[in-house]
């Protein structure tokens, strides 16, 4: 059981940082009105605010570089998942390295959604 | 509402740090037996094996030093914390960056327990 908590966390890792550094507006499919977005402490909610933020963001090319992913159950069937890692902006040479959760949802078929998201970059 | 949840949220924190520091073997209250704790990736789960490991940390004085708080609704009256800070270890000059998340779940009379709990030091 465990590990399928790992499993799913790590799926829906790559699959959210693939979206977002290639296709950013389709992250939209991942959050419902109920999802809220902490970004650097701006707090943002539904789908169409938290997407317009996420494709606003002053980088238009970027590379996420995951260093650690931490998965839990949490309440009915949810999954909490903790990511660190780094941040490749195009064109520059340092990398910015960020925390960040989600709180994902079980829906049908076996997907999930994004309740809770909080974004920190972490500055040394 | 949302004011409502960032003073719960650093209610919590500011009680959860104190007991760190103070009297870490109390921490014991803040959990129940259903309860996570992923601590720099090593799971361990129930009252009693998280307390044990939190007692057995290398560093017998510390002071947490908060730097950001993010907390947000999750489900079911439940609350998703996000901390940034930094940890001072007594007699050592450098400080220990990391990042922390709690989801926690109300019980009786206002209060709350900490049903998963992942933290992750920052490394440069």
């Amino acid at each position: 059981m465990e590990e399928q908590i790992d499993l799913v966390g790590k799926a829906f890792v790559d699959h959210y940082y693939h979206l977002f550094d290639n296709d950013r507006p389709a992250l939209s499919s991942l959050y419902k009105p109920s999802s809220t977005l902490t970004f650097e402490g701006h707090k943002i909610q539904g789908v169409e605010d938290i997407t317009a933020k996420l494709i606003s963001l002053p980088f238009d090319q970027c590379r996420h570089v995951i260093s650690t992913i931490d998965s839990q159950p949490s309440f009915s069937g949810g999954i909490v998942v903790f990511i660190s890692g780094s941040l490749q902006l195009s064109g520059e040479e340092h990398h910015l390295r960020f925390s960040q959760m989600f709180h994902l949802i079980p829906m049908l078929e076996g997907n999930f959604y994004v309740q809770n998201d909080i974004f920190r970059l972490n500055y040394g």
